[in-house]
């Protein structure tokens, strides 16, 4: 069963110690709880902290902080665009004093960190340790390579490639940080499958050396073929990538039919069989560790929570428990944006029988009951209602709503886009089709008109309503270049090609929205939707690994091969300026252009690599224009980006999927859910349906069926939904969730 | 959690109506049990069967009537191979003769099984429908063709694509038929994702043709790049598969960086994303097909135990219960072969509390109790010691025991293999390096005596000795393949080479000993070899697929491209002999042996797609020749090879190593192992490392730390080990598990 089972075998399993804090959430409760406690009892929590320490941690939490320390780690990385080699050139001292900069920015905010963390923590969190060694370690290096360069000695700055370690360090990166501990407890699972294979690689080496070395043969460009160990090893080392299949055979091939046998069952043994269960051990290992590190923070929240409790319990009875009054002041103070209907709910769940106060056992779930997204949906009046009811009530204007409402004048959208594909994919040249697109866009614009005529406005662009949103910005953006795509058309005489490419592009987008229109596929691109998010965190892992990769081939290769406008064929710009390609695949193919001249440059070639195609041609090219050990460069990029991130990039998809086709409520959940039914104020499931619906699409319509049901439910007011669909893991935290310290020192009652 | 859950929901869920009946174990039992039951109480019981009937169905199921219908499924399918275009040519008259023979095997062997089947399940089965419409149209097929030809008409004979059909039906080859049952059941899902996937291409292929169809760009060939939206769709397509990346960016990429987002875009989401997708929804729907499976399987065993249970019952006090005789009588029936110690080890198994008789509940244990494999391990006394008492045990042979026992014996042979290694890599031209083969070769044959003469033989090639009967094998053969290698030089003064290349195969083959002494290594390697078995299935699958590819590609493509001899240089041996494909990538890369001008030939190009790299070349190649349409033909085989069952074939293996990762033994295993460790028969969990490590490797030693412990055990005779390890899935039946009715047609006091 895919998905992780919250709080499973928590009691009986005492968890690893935690790597760091995650249960951030749980920390704030309990200095809240604190708080409240001093404010209500006036008595001695055991519990040491000061205004002050609030106050510096608050700071250290606060906003601005953050985007100042993005900011620096931004500059720090796009260094490598200005220094050479570079995209935009800057002298060297330039560089190095924004360098410098931001090192002092960022021992600024260690040192920060360091005043509101217990010593003993700091000191053991690895993550310090690391910042701290690369912020020496580059200003060593920063000092010898500006002393060097004063004498005119030019040597290399290898801790460039160290930079994004402050990226990853930052407490603020957690996610990536993740997906890192995920890869380092891969290592020594993939490591012994990883020997394996090369030993099984070897042991084919050498076969095709006995087989073939001695035959006389030839590859297609004349070159011997499998005579020296080390070139069969890379080879068959390519092959496993399958980008020099089947070229790599067809010379024993063409020899007997018989040698094809000895590929087939390379590729099956390493190709096949070796890939498949390098996934399978990544994924098996990401899969543990997500369950590991859910334990852990399970186990941490309990704790943090009986920590609270024990701070502001009250003897009633023969049992402990909070008072009511506390534990809503504690909930405000947490979650200072909670509405008190919210929260009025979240007692009733929590006090059970009313009995104004809440036992230890309801306590210990006020961390996940306030997690939980409970959509507070409010059914307004349309505004127009309000202010000019005589005209949005008349006859006219029903009908208008009605026909908008019905699923007709969905599909009658679906036609026009249709055409309009229809329009597109003809030549846009004749002044016909030209004037069709401003139509089309006129048709656009009434359509999201008629909506915000029809449904309430901010309901259509809720949070959640990403098409609506998407739909918007889309014809917006289309609309604004177009615009100003016909100005200079008619100012200049002559297309901008900068705006008519984006003009084209948004055009097209356009179209995306047919798919929604079909239920099967709505639900597979919202589950893609929703894992965009953590996939950005993948984003960030690879960008990281490319931006070390990026800049030791930066050093390693830059000018060794140049690019010339393709239409220049002197002999020079055939072979990217360096003699040494002559001949080669890497000449051929003019892959001149892929080279790590500039730091864009080299994102693309890294992209290439990681893609595998033709890796081996890039590799053999880069080899000839510098050393044959340069290939090691591209077999190691194979392997930790290929073998390991994409790997686990898959391991990810898959689960997602998994926990998208198994996802049910969890137990929380479900009580919410029977409390909000209880007490009357739940949206039927048609309701919500509609209401989705309402908000998307408005495809299914119960007013135009006779009864005025979305009418008569809005006066009503207030109504609550569970957004369930919008945490699609139980293991990532979702987007929204609030971010570290931020709930606490949101709370201006608590610092004032 | 991965793997499954035997039994489990089995009462709460009524599973889906078997599409076949899986539970002929049960079937046996159950026909055994109204057999035991005439004999014993000579009753009627409620269950019709006739001596006759039973002795029809034995026949069916004999093994030699299941010989020779794989017999004549091979000759049908090897047909291929002497029609035209023929390996090997026959004349027409000559195969569809053998076709007709094998056809009237087909349909003998159907109405066999229709004899032995009820009507209503016959006919209510699609394979024999199946397996009679294919007769039927290839008979049409076969008449039409003969009847034309023998008017000089050249017709194609379609129906040989059917061919795997019989090979797929017939009920032998249930593992195959699975298989397909699993894709069957993935394509509704696959369906919609992949026109999701198409759409995602198409939107993508309008905005290239909106952005790069007018700037008059060439590709690196100089042929114009993205113009047509059909070629723009095919490249994009073939993008997806990675095959033509970087090429196909090339041209726009030249022109300027920022196009290099739109192909990154779309290699992101099309070819990482979405085939993530594809392979996430197919391991779901193997998992909950597999699931499905397993539970309507444990239904049907059940409900048959059952059936049994109520023949044999008999009332003692209050409960309908088994006597112990009866029971035992039942047990013998149905596996004859089970030795009388073993039987009566599960007799106390399945009566606790030896009263004489088995309630129902341990009755409906039976099949399992059976199931599960104990091996009765019996430590005999060497032959040698029975024999020649004296010589064997003295000091001198005692001494070489040890020694063969020391983990230093290994240790020593694992240099003499890396040594051994080396002199491969050498030349082995040399005089004194051939002489060194045959030390080696001494050596390896007089380590497997020495094991021989330490270890029971019998033992030593037990039934899951996988390594000592692979060490042996190759030595003999490479002893056989080097001595018939030297009498030929001897003799005729020059190396046969196909002699020569088996020898040094079998030579580096005895390198991959050096896995096993590595423990971690030799995990990995009993995981790949278990499942073995299982992967034939996926061979047989690719087979069939493979066929009928193979024959519809041989119809449509043979003869239009021609292979000749690589040193051959005129011009028409370098287009292939066809003109059409002058400066293509195809006739430039060499690929003319890669047609379809046999069965063998069509294999390797299948492969070759399968493998994805170059497959545009190959298809663009078959276009030329032929008609762009052909294109789809290469597009159908990658969508249902390399989306379809490559997805499958990896969700297999990632399966197979979750349940290795996790595997526990089930409660009826554990059972058993608690009764036999009760009993006092067992062997404790170092002596089956020990008896382990004496099978295979011998680098535990008990005897050499001082205790005879191995030799005071030996004398004891018996014990049982449960060969759990043997059995990696719950859900595949293991390979050595009888086949269908054998248990009971080979029970002879059964039918006598």
């Amino acid at each position: 069963m895919p998905g992780v089972q919250l709080g499973s075998g928590v009691q009986r399993l005492r968890p690893e110690p935690p790597e760091e804090l995650p249960a951030q959430e749980e920390q704030n409760l309990l200095l809240a709880a604190a708080y409240v406690s001093d404010a209500q009892y006036n008595r001695n929590v055991p519990f040491q902290t000061s205004p002050q320490a609030i106050r510096l941690y608050c700071f250290y939490n606060h906003w601005t902080m953050r985007v100042v320390t993005y900011l620096f780690i931004c500059v720090d990385l796009s260094l490598a665009l200005f220094e050479k080699p570079a995209l935009f050139p800057l002298p060297f001292v330039a560089t190095a004093l924004a360098e410098v900069l931001c090192l002092a920015a960022f021992s600024a905010r260690l040192v920060h960190f360091a005043k509101v963390t217990p010593q003993m923590v700091f000191w053991k969190d690895t993550k310090n340790i690391c910042i701290m060694v690369t912020i020496v370690v580059t200003l060593i290096d920063l000092i010898i390579y500006g002393s060097l360069e004063t004498v005119y000695i030019h040597s290399i700055r290898w801790t460039r490639a160290l930079r994004p370690v402050f990226l990853i360090n930052f407490p603020e990166s957690r996610q990536i940080r993740r997906a890192f501990r995920s890869i380092r407890n891969t290592l020594p699972d993939i490591l012994y499958v990883f020997l394996l294979f090369l030993f099984s690689v070897l042991m084919f080496s050498l076969m095709a050396l006995k087989l073939f070395g001695d035959r006389g043969l030839k590859t297609a460009e004349g070159a011997p073929y499998f005579t020296n160990i080390l070139e069969i090893v890379f080879e068959l080392y390519v092959l496993v990538t399958t980008a020099n299949n089947p070229d790599v055979m067809m010379p024993a091939y063409n020899l007997s039919w018989w040698y094809s046998l000895y590929f087939i069952t390379y590729i099956i043994i390493n190709t096949y069989i070796f890939m498949s269960v390098f996934l399978a051990v990544v994924y098996n290992n990401y899969r543990k560790h997500l369950k590991n590190e859910i334990r852990t923070l399970v186990y941490l929240k309990r704790h943090k929570m009986i920590e609270a409790f024990d701070i502001l319990k009250v003897k009633v009875g023969t049992e402990f428990v909070v008072k009511e009054a506390t534990w809503k002041q504690l909930a405000k103070a947490v979650a200072p944006d909670i509405s008190s209907s919210h929260l009025e709910l979240l007692l009733r769940i929590s006090d059970e029988g009313q009995q104004g106060f809440v036992d230890k056992m309801n306590f210990l779930r006020l961390a996940d009951l306030l997690n939980i997204q409970v959509v507070t949906v409010n059914l307004r009046r349309h505004p127009l209602e309000a202010w000019v009811p005589r005209v949005y009530q008349s006859s006219l204007s029903l009908l208008v709503q009605r026909v908008v409402r019905h699923r007709v004048f969905v599909w009658a959208y679906d036609v026009i886009i249709l055409i309009n594909a229809i329009f597109i994919a003809l030549d846009e040249k004749h002044p016909f089709i030209s004037y069709a697109e401003w139509l089309f866009l006129a048709l656009y614009i009434i359509e999201i008109l008629l909506k915000l005529y029809t449904y309430e406005p901010r309901a259509y662009f809720g949070r959640k309503q990403f098409w609506n949103w998407f739909d918007t910005l889309i014809i917006i953006a289309a609309l604004v270049a177009t615009t100003a795509n016909a100005t200079v058309q008619s100012a200049r005489k002559y297309n901008s090609r900068q705006i008519l490419d984006i003009v084209l592009i948004l055009r097209i987008l356009r179209l995306l929205r047919v798919i929604i229109s079909i239920e099967r596929f709505r639900v597979i691109v919202t589950t893609l939707i929703n894992i965009g998010p953590t996939m950005l965190t993948f984003g960030g892992l690879v960008f990281v690994v490319y931006y070390a990769f990026a800049v030791i081939g930066m050093e390693v290769f830059h000018g060794k091969v140049r690019f010339f406008d393709p239409n220049f064929t002197s002999p020079d710009a055939l072979v990217c300026g360096n003699p040494a390609l002559k001949g080669s695949a890497f000449a051929r193919d003019r892959y001149c252009k892929n080279n790590f001249n500039d730091l864009a440059s080299s994102f693309v070639v890294l992209m290439e690599l990681t893609v595998v195609n033709q890796w081996h041609v890039l590799a053999g090219g880069f080899a000839l224009v510098t050393h044959q050990a340069a290939k090691l460069y591209f077999i190691l990029f194979h392997i930790v980006v290929v073998i390991l991130i994409v790997n686990i990039f898959i391991a990810f998809i898959l689960e997602a999927f998994f926990v998208a086709y198994s996802l049910g409520k969890s137990e929380i959940e479900t009580a919410i859910e029977k409390k909000i039914q209880e007490l009357g104020v739940g949206i039927q499931e048609e309701d919500v349906q509609d209401w989705k619906l309402t908000g998307n699409m408005g495809t299914r319509d119960s007013t135009f069926s006779g009864n005025d049901g979305d009418n008569t439910k809005a006066s009503k007011g207030l109504y609550f939904r569970i957004a369930s669909k919008s945490r699609p893991f139980q293991g990532t935290p979702s987007p929204e969730a609030p971010q570290e310290g931020q709930l606490l020192c949101e709370a201006p009652a608590l610092l004032s």
